[in-house]
């Protein structure tokens, strides 16, 4: 087999991780010797043990000599175990192969060097591209100090998310519920707006997807007006929710929240005494969040989309029109011309049952 | 070859004619002997001579004993020329396969019964969903009074078709216009609403098809307050203008638009005072209209989709957010409940470019 189809198996492997390991990158590392797969592993759940160190044990002396495919570049610093790149030169790795470097400043290209240094020839840039996409939540938050942000819409073929009356179950079918779930489950926190925790008191939790790792439950909101015995609030203790509120959050709702479990983040507000979101979403990476899925409602989809914070965008359309009375998807932006509007790149259309989905990235 | 097979060869050759033979429905005709193809014919442009007369002129003598496959029932009744199911029996055709049955009451099964009565074998429904695809706008125009519609809507990925200043270009790319091209020219007519035709000042014309049919330009426009001088006001001569109107429109504005080549369609209006979209429609089928194909704006469609006469959707979706002070695509509809909502079955997604195209079919 070819570098490129080891590499996508490291890849796949690690890509399970998605949603279970941050804050630390989803690695997938398989090692080869004489075309024949010796170890395998990928960042473990919590984020440790590194993948190397995982597919190194399982290889254990047929490691010498072997080829080592890595997703990210091995890391150099000593955390709670040694450097991954030490590691696999102390087992006589001959060859290494690495999808995309580590930016992260105690790596940034030192894992690479010292594995060089040892003599081990080293291979860069194989599947660069996929591997960037997997450790894309991972790379934002260590270039940009936040995490990368997934927002989903699921509206009406108008755009619609809700009737006038607020109602807005069945606008989409099973198939695009599935697919959101399994969504949520790719990520480290599901994040909504108060006004949606409100109106729908959701769950937020992965459910059909038998026994799953759930994402941290994350609402914006910045008096903290939500009731505490809303089901988010009464699960608190069981899968973690994190409130991101103002400055002028009430004394008597930061504590009634404490007191069933939940985390309090406070952060600065923008000029108009908002939750800002790039704000929140650096707090939310200050805390570790690679991958962050948001389900609305509008006016935390526009504030996300008028922060150009948007990093992929899926878009679920059910077959009904609502007409203009109905909720819209996206609040309010400002944008006065089509040139200020943000963009994305349409990555895959597909049909879930009745419904369309349509996957879209950033633009670059 | 199967039945099927040469029944799908009879309804691409029919298809052709969509947009061209209104107010006739567009049937292929193939006379197969010996499994070879001795004749091949569909409605010709203008709607005469039709698919059978064309194809036995073709095989000649060739046609006697022949297996003939034609997608709708063969006409009954003498019109400019004999019925076609006569001239199939006096061809000394074997065998007849049939797609669907024409509902028109001066067929309606009495082409069949002729020919069974003549001792030819008919076998009906061979492709019969296609068949009554191909020939939607024609059964509309018969059974319901109007033609089919279907409604084109492109917009942004939050179901906006301009910005608040009235920006609508650019949407969605070139693809997409050259499919939205190809889709005129397979109706009979183009229609908008009088805001978008003011506020647009299209051509709606066909263009970068080579040299095609034109479609005919219908603009709904109660009062007639449309420039003359508008790019359809100059075009009115070589391409057909109808403005379908109500009672209250100015003489001077009736005068004016006569004077330039465009046909005007009084209808009596609705108890608002309105231009009454199914009354409209019916008045386009009166008028010979099968297929219509529906550009907005979000009025025209609210109508439409409120007086339950949307029979396809196409929803282009251009990769960029507007948000809520956009244009919507769909105006109100006055509904209260999900459950009045007018439901559409998803029928195709596809990747147009870097847009996204989903087709839709009203739900049955």
């Amino acid at each position: 087999m070819s570098d490129a189809r080891w590499m996508a198996l490291a890849l796949s492997l690690g890509a399970r991780g998605l949603g279970k390991v941050w804050p630390n990158p989803a690695v997938g590392c398989v090692l080869v010797r004489d075309g024949r797969v010796v170890g395998r592993g990928a960042t473990a759940p919590g984020g440790r043990p590194h993948a190397e160190v995982v597919a190194l044990r399982q290889a254990g002396d047929a490691a010498r000599g072997a080829c080592a495919y890595v997703s990210l570049e091995p890391c150099n610093h000593t955390g709670q175990t040694g450097p991954c790149a030490q590691a696999l030169i102390d087992a006589g790795v001959a060859r290494v192969v690495v999808g995309c470097g580590d930016p992260d400043p105690r790596v940034a290209g030192g894992g690479i060097a010292r594995m060089r240094d040892a003599g081990i020839e080293v291979v860069t840039g194989v599947c660069e591209a996929e591997a960037l996409r997997v450790h894309e939540g991972f790379l934002s938050r260590v270039r940009e100090g936040r995490p990368m942000v997934t927002l989903k819409v699921a509206t009406s073929l108008d755009g619609r998310i809700a009737t006038a009356s607020g109602e807005s179950q069945w606008i989409t079918g099973p198939e695009a519920r599935r697919r959101v779930h399994w969504m949520r489950g790719r990520h480290d926190a599901v994040m909504v707006g108060a006004g949606t925790a409100r109106a729908d008191d959701p769950a937020l939790t992965v459910r059909g997807m038998g026994d799953v790792a759930q994402p941290v439950r994350v609402v914006i909101s910045r008096r903290l007006g939500l009731p505490v015995d809303s089901v988010l609030g009464r699960s608190a203790r069981e899968v973690p929710v994190w409130l991101v509120h103002g400055p002028d959050a009430p004394a008597a709702a930061r504590e009634a929240w404490s007191a069933v479990g939940a985390r309090l983040l406070e952060v600065t507000p923008d000029a108009s005494g908002q939750v800002d979101a790039d704000a929140a979403l650096r707090r939310l990476g200050d805390e570790g969040l690679t991958r962050v899925f948001c389900e609305g409602g509008g006016a935390l989809a526009a504030s996300l989309l008028a922060a150009d914070a948007v990093d992929r965008l899926a878009v679920f359309s059910g077959g009904v029109m609502l007409g203009a009375e109905g909720t819209p998807s996206v609040g309010a932006m400002g944008i006065a011309a089509l040139a200020e509007a943000p963009r994305f790149a349409l990555e895959r259309v597909e049909q879930l049952g009745p419904d369309a989905l349509s996957l879209w990235r950033r633009h670059t």
